[in-house]
């Protein structure tokens, strides 16, 4: 369990700042994470690399010359926020693109994939390779839907190691690309992890008992069995590997692989030496060489047991980045030559202009600021109960972080309309600041939502049910965009009746302030009958099963905001 | 707890036979042990390191250039042999002498001190300097009764620097020892461990306590408390390394340390970083400089949790001995430029020659032969009782260390008489047979009683009351230089007895088989007596308090062993 913390929503904060100052030979501290505190070769390839926080050495004790050039460190198992991203990215920049690369979970996704969007849009060639090496996840035939695990190391080292010998983005991301496709993982558990300050563990595995398959964050595994003996659990990691041959290996015999043999926080040392031994003499017995292997906490979850073993089927390519020198907190390997310090980071003044708006969209900000206003109070009031509620399937923070966001938004749009912004840039501003603050999904989500508003409210006339009924529309759009679908036991369950429920109301003529009051009745009885849905198999939903007869929490909190803001519409169309 | 092996017997072979295997970059297995697998420069010092399993990365993975030269690696938590302790040395001297270091407990300094005079006696400079770090477990004016704990690792890096730059012997000998001078380490911990398939944790901390002071093997603490916060924590540390400064630093300002944060098993790096945060700042505050701080695991125990902060406090030479490069399994620092592979190592030829023997004395090699037979099979048949005897105060390893080694003693027995041995040399070969493969505090005790018996009972005449009396007098100096005395509940509380009652009969004329009959009541006796006593505070006796009323597992084997033997002899005198 894990026992030492202050404040434990300060938690990922102090360690990062712990990290940065134990580490100081290798990282920097910059907004978002960490970049390199060495100098780089100018117009060489940054691999900016990242994930939620709680798997150290990953991401942030994997910065380093011969490896990432920065890590966008996100809260406890949440992933960072795109502007994380960006900002970590652009520090890391040296003049020859980006290649973002992470575990493919959906916040990670989302978060990762809007920052390349910004990034290319800034004119920075940008480039993403999500690594998906968990076979446990999904079958073969769908290996884009599986999970990354600790294969996020081989891939990180090979893209690392060609951006440091000057290979250009097209190279690195081919080199990245490839090593996924040659990354094979499979894990087992044998016990949860509880987070900072929570009363009960994230998930648990009986004792006893060893869970086959089971994710990072306590994803369900493929089944269950008793805790096996060492040579047991190597011929099970073995056998189930080599089952999954890459297309061009049809005879092992004489294949040279990288081994992983990871442990996750408290199966430890001595124990990986065992069962490594019985992996080892597997490998040799197959005719299977051997090159360099690793045994140890690469990807870890707190101090949950459980271990996994990768198998990295090299080429010559491939070996020459495995075997190349590497020098990070966490990670060394031979010898990278003198290093420089780099300049401290600087970032540039992020004071965004305000457009010119028009006096009837400054007026309705003033509207958009109490819709905001009235979110964050009835967040705040109700973020212990969706804690709660989160918990039954989820890790429980969604309470934390929609606090996290919306108070955020909510300073955010206070400076705007202090500094005379229309209603679409104050929900643009308060957009950026809600997922940047929240990170995570549910923060990916917000942000989406806000900034779909914004762009249909826009600062130039006064909104209307038109321009109301195309933003609504839009978010609705973004939010489907993130992959769940209806019944998936989501937001989406709640967001689509909405959305239905409202274009209705305004397309028979009601006023906005009647059509929004009926569609959020509709969206209160949707997020309450999302009771009755069993979620499908999320990034961390391992109890998904005890969830039936429990509501959404993301689904439940878009109700909450949406009757809150009803309440402000009313209130402006009395005064008007 | 530890959940993954095989055989629990097998798991400290097992275990270094997969971390040979994936170390293979770095170090080799030797008997005993495993050296650097590259090449060291000619007639430098070679630093030998060791102690029981069960604290990687300590100790084998901190052996490579700029580092250690060799590890003995006994089993678990229990310190290797003396022999184990002179192969790995013979294999890892460059002819420059040896330095060997390990913290300070019983057992090792007991195995380690017979390697060196063994080494000595085979023409190889060789020094010892215990570690002393662990303030919590003396007072400041015993600083050499001290424990050894993650300050283990300041001596090794500064003395294996000091090796790798050339220094000679008196030099690398002076920087350990000031090193230790200059080290202190306070700890703490949360919970206990689980030996491979014990059925309990070997020692416990209440569930929301932390045991203030506690060793790595559950030596009793100074304190209990609750749980505190990650920055109390900090204070706690940091403020109690700063009440012992070493004598030269009067102010702290401006002064330099080196810092390790130290996880025992299962606190993880996130916390530790945590911790970390409110460490550096409050050494800020007090003015003092961190050079190249270390925040992880390096000396564990298992998966333990707990935490330890070192401060080493550097002064220029310490400093570039602290920061110079490295390069080992679990321990990496700068560029220690390219490595060339070294020989596999190969032992010399190990056929002792058996001296010449008067036919007496082969005659009374098959007695001895018997009486080690005898007391084989008693203690296979007590096995199981002696480990739950030793489990109440110990780490109930007893039986099984008392099995492997008089098993080995046999062994070695029966191929001495074999190959014509007379008693003495038999008995000198049993001795060290038992030693070597028992490891641990009962393997030394029972190597020194054989080997002391052998030396008066000698090769040429038969032994008669008077040799036997010497013989038995001598072994029992031999178990006082282990430190123990009277009243501690060891089996200094059967010996002692035994050999005042078997020379006090012999003095009266009795015959050897009435006077050791008569002695062995008297040990059963004294050993039963034992469960009145308290132990004294030694390396595995957490439960000390617990132990009242169960005697002491030694002092029982010795009674049972004595009381088998005197059958023996009793048939003996018969037969002739």
């Amino acid at each position: 369990m894990t026992r030492l913390y202050n404040d434990p929503t300060a938690f990922a904060d102090e360690m990062i700042d712990g990290f940065a100052r134990a580490s100081a030979r290798w990282v920097q501290r910059v907004p978002g994470g960490v970049t390199r505190s060495t100098r780089s070769e100018p117009g060489t390839v940054a691999l900016v690399i990242g994930g939620g926080s709680g798997h150290y050495p990953a991401f942030g004790g994997l910065v380093g010359p011969g490896l990432a050039h920065g890590a966008a460190l996100g809260n406890l198992f949440a992933s960072p926020s795109a502007q994380q991203v960006r900002h970590v990215s652009e520090a890391a920049d040296q003049g020859g693109g980006i290649l973002l690369s992470f575990g493919n979970y959906a916040g990670d996704v989302a978060n990762f994939g809007r920052a390349r969007d910004e990034l290319i849009a800034h004119g920075v060639d940008c480039r993403i390779v999500t690594i998906t090496d968990d076979i446990s996840s999904a079958p073969a035939s769908e290996r884009h839907k599986r999970r990354g695990i600790a294969g996020d190391f081989t891939v990180f080292k090979c893209a690392g190691a060609a951006a440091e010998r000057g290979d250009d983005l097209d190279d690195v991301e081919r080199i990245a690309r490839k090593a996924n496709d040659r990354t094979r993982s499979f894990g087992v558990a044998f016990s949860g992890c509880s987070l900072p300050g929570a009363a009960e563990p994230l998930f648990t595995v009986p004792e006893g008992r060893m869970a086959v398959g089971m994710g990072i964050h306590g994803e369900p595994g493929i089944d269950e069995r008793d805790v096996p003996t060492a040579d047991e659990l190597a011929e099970l990691f073995v056998s189930s590997l080599l089952a999954e041959l890459p297309d061009d290996i049809e005879d092992v015999r004489g294949a040279r692989v990288a081994v992983i043999l990871n442990g996750l926080g408290s199966v430890k040392y001595e124990e990986l030496f065992v069962v490594y031994s019985g992996v080892a003499r597997r490998l040799d017995a197959a005719g299977i060489e051997v090159v360099e292997p690793e045994v140890g906490e690469l990807v870890t979850s707190f101090d949950m047991a459980g271990a996994s073993l990768t198998l990295f089927w090299l080429d010559d390519e491939l070996e020459e980045l495995w075997r190349a020198p590497a020098d990070a907190p966490a990670y060394s390997k031979g010898s990278v030559g003198p290093t420089v310090a780099a300049d401290v980071w600087q970032a540039d003044d992020e004071t965004v202009p305000i457009p010119e708006a028009s006096e009837a969209s400054r007026s309705a900000a003033l509207t958009v600021l109490a819709a905001i206003e009235a979110l964050t109070t009835i967040v705040d009031e109700h973020a212990d109960e969706l804690g709660r509620i989160d918990a039954v399937a989820g890790d429980g923070d969604h309470g934390i972080g929609m606090q996290r966001g919306s108070g955020a938004a909510l300073v955010a749009a206070r400076d705007a309309v202090e500094r005379g912004a229309g209603a679409g840039t104050v929900l643009a501003l308060a957009a950026d600041a809600w997922s940047d603050r929240a990170g995570g999904t549910s923060g990916a989500l917000w942000g989406a939502v806000l900034a779909a508003l914004g762009d249909a409210l826009t600062d130039d006339a006064a909104p209307d049910r038109a321009s109301v009924a195309a933003g609504v529309t839009a978010a609705t759009t973004a939010v489907l965009g993130f992959g769940a679908s209806p019944g998936d036991k989501t937001m989406v369950d709640a967001i689509v009746p909405f959305r239905d429920a409202l274009t209705a109301a305004l397309d028979e003529g009601d006023s906005l302030a009647e059509a929004w009051s009926d569609a959020a009745d509709v969206t209160e009885l949707a997020a309450a009958a999302t009771a009755d849905l069993l979620p499908r198999m999320g990034r961390a939903r391992p109890h998904a099963e005890k969830s039936l007869g429990t509501p959404d929490a993301g689904a439940v909190s878009f109700a909450l905001i949406v009757v809150a803001v009803g309440a402000v519409l009313r209130d402006a169309a009395t005064d008007n």
